[in-house]
């Protein structure tokens, strides 16, 4: 099952079920994806039983399937990514023995399509190309083991970052306020399902292709979590509840192999550069610029669809 | 104006203008806070105008005034409190040329007086005393001289921690997760104004009285916060809009002259044992240990009223 909000003038929007192609859509009989989430047994098999989508849907009208969630859980669990960043920021936090999380700005996700106002230039504008999974109510201390059952949808994230504020920031131990604005989702979100046999042990096995003004600049895959989002979750939930509706992150798609398959955000290349020539040569983000993400399944299908967004001043 | 959310079994409660002897009310003509918040300057003045409370109050009744917000941003001003946290926590963070502040759980703000349920009694169950202030909508870019007139209300804030849990988390650089549950918020929220000459420069100038378990525990007073929180509502403003109803906090209210005046923590009085002792003598919560706070001004009244909170098994 493929989900997305039209954008009807509401915070929350209208939900829609998507054809199995994308192209159409059938109206929810639900006011808007939150609402679903907080009733989802309930109401997931109903969505999931149309089949018929009247009506043809334009990709320009849709916002973030989630426009806003209570609750913005990100975390960084790709090693490759870590370690790269670690570099590029001027950092050396400790690597714990558990998964490196924060809590993001939540009350806005952009639309696929949006232009996304920046405060500044200057501030080293970066995509940060992610999976991410949004949850039903998940009661305190839910392990892992049980986790897995309270995913209930999947979605492709892009979380906008200012770099040049992330190591201030960071080294605070307070986690980032102006260094990570708000994030962009793609068109759809799916149920796990959705993914078949790419949706391995709670994890996203298929490439994220990203592209920076039109050009290619990375097709890492999902699969190489050292942490599934099962874990994610229960970590999440150790000492709170979790409401419906949260959104959790992956963090950035890395792999070892980056100088092979390239990188899902531009901090990542600029870390390469200062290992090969001792210093970074990809600048950051302009106004104008944009990005495209699109996460593949092996048959050139997208199921989220296409991300593009565009920087703009605010 | 003195507002306050009775608990009608919704998820935002019913919005109550309370009278300023703090003994009835009248329901408000909107449906919750959240509500006011997005057209506080229309809504705001009907609230003020209203001079008959015909229902007498049942504190035991009420919810947090915001039962659950869009985001929860809390600072850390007080200099003589991040002094001695670093000591118990075992850190060395940079202190940094701006306010420290993270992002935390804002989808739920506990009761005044509610039992609040704890994952587990050896994770170093603390309080923490603070003030708070609710927006309106902030513009991106919202300069500290401008910032403070989009400062609807003032709250006092319990920010519940596990300190077992912080020093591990802040380590990370992402800030905390487990480390920081729910808060609970005293019962009233209250127009600056409110405080009369007491609300100064942006800061609340008065004492917040602590007990723990029935005993005094500390009675520090608000007003040296190293930024004010009009400069508190810009920091979280640079990089992003801030929804209506966003809540800003102080941190820990706490003074040079902890000695005298005790704190607004356990934590920071095992920080001074620490330096007088080579070890902290305090232990923290149990299941069943209570806490209250109440602001008072120097007539003796509790302008935010009486928040007392019990610690549960979850």
């Amino acid at each position: 099952m493929r989900l997305a909000t039209l954008d009807d003038g509401s915070k929350d929007g209208c939900l829609i079920v998507v054809s199995p192609d994308g192209g159409s859509y059938a109206p929810a009989p639900v006011a808007n994806l939150q609402a679903a989430l907080e009733d989802w047994d309930a109401i997931a098999p109903r969505l999931a039983a149309i089949n018929a989508f009247p009506h043809a849907l334009d990709a320009n009208r849709l916002l973030a399937p989630l426009p806003r969630a209570w609750q913005w859980l990100d975390g960084s669990v790709y090693p490759s990514h870590g370690a790269l960043m670690d570099k590029v920021l001027g950092v050396a936090p400790e690597k714990p023995p558990f998964p490196q999380m924060y809590q993001g700005v939540s009350d806005t996700f952009h639309a696929p399509r949006a232009d996304v106002p920046m405060a500044d230039e200057a501030l080293g504008i970066d995509f940060e190309g992610e999976f991410g999974i949004i949850t039903k109510a998940v009661p305190m201390g839910t392990p892992a083991s049980e986790a897995g059952a309270y995913i209930a949808l999947v979605v492709q994230i892009n979380d906008w970052s200012l770099r040049k504020l992330a190591g201030p920031e960071m080294k605070t131990g307070f986690g980032w306020i102006q260094a990570k604005p708000p994030c962009g989702m793609a068109p759809f979100a799916i149920t796990p399902d959705e993914l078949g046999e790419y949706w391995r042990n709670f994890r996203p096995a298929l490439h994220l292709n990203v592209q920076w003004n039109g050009a290619p600049f990375g097709n890492a895959y999902g699969e190489p979590m050292a942490y599934g989002f099962h874990e994610l979750v229960a970590h999440a939930a150790r000492t709170r509840h979790l409401v419906a509706g949260t959104v959790i992150g992956s963090g950035t798609v890395s792999n070892e192999t980056y100088r092979e398959v390239g990188s899902s955000c531009i901090a990542e290349r600029r870390g390469i550069e200062m290992v090969d020539y001792g210093a970074p040569r990809t600048e950051f983000m302009s106004y104008g610029d944009s990005v495209r993400m699109e996460a593949r399944l092996p048959d050139g299908s997208a199921p989220f669809g296409v991300l593009e967004q565009k920087v703009v001043k605010a």
